[in-house]
């Protein structure tokens, strides 16, 4: 099958939606055309800035429905996590914007209500949309105001524990609110967890599928089973209530619930949410849908097309990367360590594939752990493994670990407890955005007591870190940005750093550098660049950003009295600032250069076009330094516009 | 009644208790004895140290039951929360310390490993106990050991989303694990949220409470109810299984659910525990306990009991203050600001009265939300709110706070929604100890964007900056003390504070002090003493933590070249770290000494006891500044000598 447009080929509905007002002008026949033309858009759209094909293959006829029955955006609709919202988006009038998806300046891969009155809310992490719906629901009712509001999640975020406050919170308010549960039987991974099984027993299982009306229609049948039954008449509700009702775990928390719906008949899901808007109280509408739906690549794979760069729309392959990355390192490390010890877990949160642990999970399935979108729980587990004699690995994504903050605190530092934290896609993530950079962690974590953290320069040191880990007695984090690394040969042999110590790379007499993991290859470029100009700098790689290698890092700073120091996290509290700190406390007067990401949300697009928008690009680095110290070199004024200028 | 034991009475049963090992010895009637002991050991030491009285008077036969049938500390008992396990600790060789619970060097309120090999994980947040007990049962497993392990987790704990994160992935996994729900019918407050109603039914309905066995009976009973209803197998499976099972909710999640039990009747505990401890796989207990069991006072008003200071008795009364606490002040101002302004609405989770919402809660009940032990979901459903039109406030101590990290930084900062944080308990709490310190909130407040942050040095300023965060257009924070301020009087006149300007409290050429919150009373005293040995010191209240009153305080430092930073934070990240980052980013060589936390958990103990032992009350402060800059005084070696030994 060709999934590339003819030349000149028109796309008559698809053109006609420039808002959903649009939308209601269609037939039904229409918009099942249009939610075809929509997934070659889509697939098109994608195939070129990468992005969340999947999960909006499947969601097509459920938004066109939404915004069909709803009146966007008086209604309120929150998508949760909200790299399902694409389709929404081509609803919304950004159709012809769906080439800069993702891209520097582009629209965003989630909603954002900074870019369409349609985005009532923004989401990137998931499981958060209940709360925030239920907040406007309120607001709403306080206010004496009247809308809709409708939480889309999935069947993923309902493993978070948030969204079951949530529900819980909903259920006994009682105010009017839907929530959409997309069950499209994964979420970034398959699902694990009792609730999946119990969403697969209400989908396939006709006891638990049936509609009100049925069940009714069975009891009716059956001669004198209520009174026999019912020897008192809460008994009899209650019974009823067990034999009537699907969905009877939603019911207990309160809600309503509908379902479950084809979420792909745009005729039922018209039907089904026309009726749930005129309804009172909490609604949950259980809707089935297929992730990848038609797209054959995607149906084989969905979890490859998750989250996927640019593809080959025919084949569905992608570029083949020369360089191994920091996750295949890392998932070829654990598989060696795993075969080693048999006291080694590795523990993810819905992030399997993402984190390298696929050959894990394959070769050591009784210590490999998946919990579902469940940071929190997935921390304190790990303390409980460790307390008990494993030697776990969380392995979560910087910005999802954020959410375990407090486990991380209170239930692994506060009892010292040796788990090893694996976090991937720290610093800038790139076209994900700011919902996604990892650029806080070092700050969050080195005001916790008892952590050792390391970053990696290269590939190498990575797996020497990595291999330090399970030697320190403690908590321990090492983080590492997405994609590959420095690309340098990987030595056979593995060493065990020595705790704090940091590396020299190269001496200079006119100022010293102090750089932290994918910092320090460009401080190396930037060294260079200086070294051009006759500007000698002293580079040490840090290796731990706690503990700090106070010697190095004073000597450094007493002996050039000018330090750098250049990170891919927040300036606020992280690597440059436990710098500056230590220069206090050894009462060292030096001037200090703080390079990093500044206090502000970091936009989407790639990570490269990012480092140079901040000036964090060894050229602009070189010129915020001799702009700093203009006595560096006095008389190359010339030059150095010239290296702005490029 | 007279609760005070008699002269020269003897406590046989309780005297026999050195481990549970003698426990086994005791017959029903002894162990029956035993309780009533325990209930007036536990009533005389919680007078004297204060500490959670009604929690433990309710689980007083549960503790003995577990341990009468399981063999700790080889099974494994984790108390969720914890402050519900002074029994367990009288049980198991404490007894005799209880006199020092709570106190510097005395036992912990809490469960902690250190202290004894029974307490087989430390706890102190809530919501963690099914996480790290499922934990130890897969290391268990992976390690092919045999011991049970048993999470004794209550109804309020139940609120918390980890809970159910752990319940779903718990039954799933299917392994021996038990789960004691310790239903006492409210948390710290009155629980919210449909579960709540749902145990109530499982507690108090006929038809949810019944056992298998009677409704089994009742089934047979009735003719040709099965095949009518069973058109098909499974569908009859299941209709029985929803008209069988009470408890369905915990068994969809894959638990066996056995319940309701009482909770007091320790023969019926005891035969229960006794056949779960052969159950394989996992399996939840409900049991039925009544928080203050025992003690009328504690009866008549839980609330109060959940956690009290030393109180009389045989009235139940406690001292009165004479001056009002911080959450009083918070309090009363919320009451004025929600009659004002009917957009402001309070938010907490299960702090209503911890908070001093209260009153707020009982005049503007819809504007009033207590969603239970979720910060999570509290903070992000605020962000709904705020953006939908309310003027939200959350009210959560500074240690829960931790637990929202993620959604303060997502969910509120990135969309810059003016959600106002009131961070009671704030810097170091004093008794309940390590877990509870709310030390880390600037460090991990201040790295994220768009956020305002102060703290208060008096009441007065307290009320100034709760009246200028309403005009802030943004997340805002304010964090203060557990307890009382400085005793200021309070002005009628509420005034707008200068956002980022800082308040000059004293001028002097030797030094310059810049202090923030409750340190700026202390750095008050201190600038006497440093007065009376000549030293002039300059103070600045700083007011701001973010943004920093970046004028006042490099003029200062350029003035005094030597400043002192304060505070009752961590110094990893905190605000003196903030104030080394502006110096360095202004280019300013300043001696710094900053003082604060050190980068260690601080253990239990009055707040004053722990300023002395950190060196951080005003004399041992004066003694550091000192030491740091002896030129300051050259002559005055003796005096200080005097100091220091007083």
């Amino acid at each position: 099958m060709n999934y590339l447009r003819m030349e000149g080929e028109q796309l008559p509905a698809f053109k006609k939606i420039n808002s959903p007002l649009d939308l209601k002008k269609l037939t039904l026949a229409e918009m099942n055309e249009l939610a075809g033309e929509i997934r070659q858009q889509l697939i098109e759209s994608v195939s070129r800035s990468g992005g969340h094909l999947a999960a909006n293959l499947g969601v097509v006829e459920l938004s066109i429905a939404l915004h069909y029955v709803y009146d966007t955006p008086h209604d309120k609709i929150i998508w949760d996590v909200g790299h399902q919202s694409y389709v929404h988006k081509i609803l919304t009038g950004r159709g012809d914007r769906m080439s800069t998806l993702r891209q520097y300046g582009g629209i965003s891969g989630f909603p954002k209500s900074e870019e369409s009155p349609y985005d009532a809310f923004n989401t990137g992490h998931s499981s958060t949309s209940i709360s925030a719906a239920l907040g406007m629901a309120l607001a709403r009712d306080v206010q004496d105001q009247h809308y809709s509001v409708i939480a889309v999640t999935g069947d993923g975020a309902l493993t978070g524990g948030m969204t079951y406050e949530a529900l819980n919170h909903a259920g006994n308010a009682g105010l009017d609110l839907t929530v959409i549960l997309n069950d499209n039987e994964m979420s970034i991974s398959k699902n694990v967890g009792a609730m999946s099984s119990y969403l697969n027993r209400l989908r396939t299982d006709p006891s638990y599928a049936r509609t009100k009306d049925e069940i009714e229609g069975v009891l009716s049948r059956i001669p004198g089973i209520g009174p026999n039954i019912a020897r008192a008449a809460g008994r009899f509700k209650d019974t009823v209530k067990y034999l009537m009702v699907p969905g009877i775990w939603f019911e207990e928390l309160g809600f309503t619930y509908i379902g479950p719906v084809n979420g792909h008949n745009l005729e039922e899901l018209i039907t089904v949410l026309g009726n749930v808007r005129k309804m009172k109280g909490p609604v949950l509408v259980h809707v089935i849908t297929q992730k990848g739906r038609g797209y054959q690549p995607a149906l084989n794979d969905p979890d490859l097309f998750h989250g996927i760069g640019p593809f080959d729309i025919n084949t569905g392959k992608t570029d083949r990367r020369l360089l191994p990355t920091y996750t295949e390192i890392f998932g070829q490390f654990m598989v060696d360590k795993g075969r080693e010890d048999d006291r080694v877990a590795a523990i993810t949160a819905a992030m399997a594939s993402g984190t390298g642990l696929k050959n894990f999970a394959l070769k050591f399935p009784q210590r490999f752990f998946d919990v579902g979108i469940c940071e929190q729980h997935a921390v304190t587990m790990a303390a409980g493994m460790a307390k008990a004699g494993l030697k776990p690995v969380v392995c979560i994504y910087s910005t999802f670990l954020q959410r375990a903050y407090d486990q991380i605190l209170h239930d692994v530092a506060l009892q010292n407890l040796p788990v090893i934290f694996a976090i991937d896609r720290a610093g800038l993530v790139g076209e994900d955005g700011p919902t996604h950079h990892g650029v806080f962690d070092l700050a969050y974590l080195r005001s916790i007591p008892n952590f050792t953290i390391m970053a990696p320069a290269d590939e190498n040191e990575f797996l020497d870190m990595l291999n330090t880990a399970f030697t320190i007695n403690g908590p321990t984090a090492l983080r590492y940005p997405r994609g590959i690394g420095a690309g340098v040969e990987i030595e056979p042999q593995r060493r065990i750093l020595e705790i704090g110590k940091s590396q020299t790379l190269r001496e200079g007499k006119d100022l010293g550098i102090v750089a932290i993991g994918r910092s320090v290859e460009m401080a190396r470029d930037l060294t260079t660049i200086l070294a051009e100009y006759g500007i000698e700098a002293t580079l040490l790689n840090a290796r731990f950003v706690k503990p700090l290698d106070a010697d190095a890092i004073t000597a450094l700073a007493r002996k050039s009295s000018r330090l750098v120091t250049i990170e891919d996290n927040c300036l606020q509290g992280g690597f440059g600032s436990a710098v500056v700190e230590l220069l206090a406390d050894y009462n060292i007067n030096a001037d200090v250069l703080r390079l990093g990401i500044p206090d502000e949300f970091i936009e989407q697009g790639k990570a490269e076009i990012l480092f140079q928008y901040l000036n964090l690009d060894p050229e602009s680095m070189v010129e915020t330094i001799i702009d700093h110290w203009p006595d560096l070199i006095p008389n190359a004024t010339w030059e150095l516009r010239k290296i702005g200028e490029n």
